[in-house]
């Protein structure tokens, strides 16, 4: 079981408990979904010798079986019973796993109310080890979330899209995946023409018209795990310096991806592209890391950059992604979601990777 | 100037000064609507002196103009940049206000960046008292993102909806919500039949049929500033007791709107609601708190709950939304924003009240 791997670890790295609140890591341990939370207290403490308990809000009542809980109703102090629960687990000091994301009133509150003598530290890092090595069931969820996408990519190509707004296409784009799936993992990007040149861009209100190139960048979440995909398509035959610079991002793309090997470490396949990338002449114009972990997160470890020090190892997934993004021009960027499997990258998403011309 | 009143604010209650991240008191402070930040440090300082600096990840940097600011590009040590900052705003020590949903490990490293000089205090109470009173220009932001879920209640009531499913219905009311505002303020609920006895429902498969009671809950953006509605409808002459429910609602909702006076404090105007479905002989089926404040966030001072003890005074906006929910039966809950406006209430959202049987 999870939390008892969660527990060794914790052990081992000398700490005496965890405080955990909503969010991927609680969803991980726990299996259970509590997403309304919003802002009434909710607690998962664990301890070292591996006993944990569940603070939350009467609203769960019956959404939560099968777990060691205590509910508060709203006019109580969920603090007050918090006291009691780490009294229970035998936590009154030492150092205190808390979760990254938990809302800092809340992380006040546990050090006022009579546990001063808690040093917290931040959990991803421990968290970061156990979720990076993804389970035969995590990875089946993200296949499948990796298939939605790229069945969206397909019927994209089918749309009649000359003409449209780049919101309407990310909205169509968006309800597509929202069909086929449990729901989007992020808002979808439609950048076009020169919009392509900002790798952040959010869809806006700009045409897609004949000589465009276009950024689609999505993904779709299957039993909490994301997908996350980037294809660059033109719409009429676009500039020859675009079709230049494709070919550079996905030679890059590609050879990040045969980069990827067990033993290697996730700053290496970041070399592989940002070297590629270089040789061509565009180097000041991939301007991010090569790509990030996926799983429960749509970020998390390991990320795919310069700094990397992950050594890469069977059942981790992450994104590889370089672009180009030459202001004024245009950008492109191609990105699939990838596994390493015996020892190799094993792409999860398939879609084609040969530029198409609409 | 927003940030001066808030400056004024924090000397008065004898703190040294304030850590913003981004989020509603972030906008409401600098005007800046940085959503894209997630896991990158993020954090508006302000002094007791009057003096204020951003530090923001080098993504922004075309995105913010005019405003003292610090950039920190990957690979930085954002706490570093922090650190200098508050050294230039003679922050060293004291008690200082934190932003309630800052990441608790941004807030770890704040403390440990040689600040343990700190004593932090969570933001929102003093921030609440500025926040709760609405400005003309707020107040006209709500006033059009009522009128959108008023039209948008107008234009469902011509949809066919018998045989539609309850996430189908959800769907299309949000991208109408979408389409006519700058977006949604949060997921739509409907309820139908059986499941309107779950005052916190998640749409799902269920299809609406003749006889349902069906609750929408439903809420709009306008410039950040939030909207949100309950009407109960009837597909086809719904049971006798519903509609006798229906009427209870009725005038528990008008019986709370009357009680909004400048000077009533807001446990009063709950007590109005509370009490009128107490003497028809629901109490129990009224679960929930009678309201909460509306504006930047869908929810927000001044809460209209046995336990408010905030004092109206013009300018506040809130929810009165009185429910009555019966396992096994259904449930009815009426819904409008109110604004205390001369003394009175008045209603924002002006959507027909009585019982509409489609």
């Amino acid at each position: 079981m999870r939390i008892e791997k969660f527990v060794s670890l914790i052990r081992e790295r000398g700490f005496e408990g965890a405080l955990i609140s909503p969010g991927a890591n609680f969803y991980y341990l726990t299996g259970l979904n509590l997403h309304e939370v919003g802002e009434r207290p909710t607690f998962l403490v664990v301890n070292a010798d591996g006993n944990y308990h569940l603070l939350a809000p009467s609203l769960y009542e019956n959404a939560i079986e099968d777990f060691p809980v205590t509910f508060w109703r709203d006019g109580e102090n969920p603090y007050h019973k918090l006291a009691l629960i780490l009294g229970e687990l035998e936590l009154s000091g030492g150092k205190l796993l808390v979760e990254d994301t938990m809302r800092a009133d809340w992380l006040l509150n546990i050090l006022r109310t009579g546990n001063r003598a808690f040093e917290p530290y931040p959990l991803s890092p421990v968290m970061g080890e156990l979720r990076m090595r993804k389970e035969p069931d995590e990875i089946e969820a993200m296949e499948q979330a990796a298939k939605v996408v790229d069945r969206v990519f397909e019927e994209v190509l089918s749309w009649d899209i000359p003409g449209m707004r780049e919101k309407e296409l990310a909205l169509k784009i968006e309800l597509r995946i929202r069909e086929l799936s449990d729901g989007i993992s992020f808002e979808p990007i439609v950048a076009s023409g020169e919009n392509a040149a900002n790798p952040h861009h959010t869809p806006g209100d700009r045409r897609i018209r004949k000589g465009d190139i276009v950024i689609l960048d999505y993904g779709a979440k299957v039993r909490g795990y994301c997908s996350d995909i980037t294809r660059t398509i033109a719409v009429g035959q676009p500039d020859e310096k675009l079709v230049e610079i494709y070919d550079v991002v996905k030679e890059a793309q590609e050879n990040a991806y045969r980069a990827v090997r067990e033993g290697v470490k996730a700053k290496e396949v970041d070399r592989s592209a940002r070297e590629t990338i270089a040789k061509a002449g565009y180097g000041e114009y991939f301007t991010h890391r090569t790509g990030h972990g996926l799983g429960l997160e749509i970020h998390e470890e390991p990320y795919i950059s310069p700094e990397g020090e992950v050594t890469l190892e069977d059942g981790m997934t992450f994104t590889i992604e370089p672009g180009i993004y030459i202001p004024g021009v245009g950008g492109v960027r191609i990105e699939d979601d990838v596994l390493v499997d015996r020892g190799r990258g094993k792409r999860l998403t398939r879609a084609k990777g040969e530029l198409v011309v609409l």
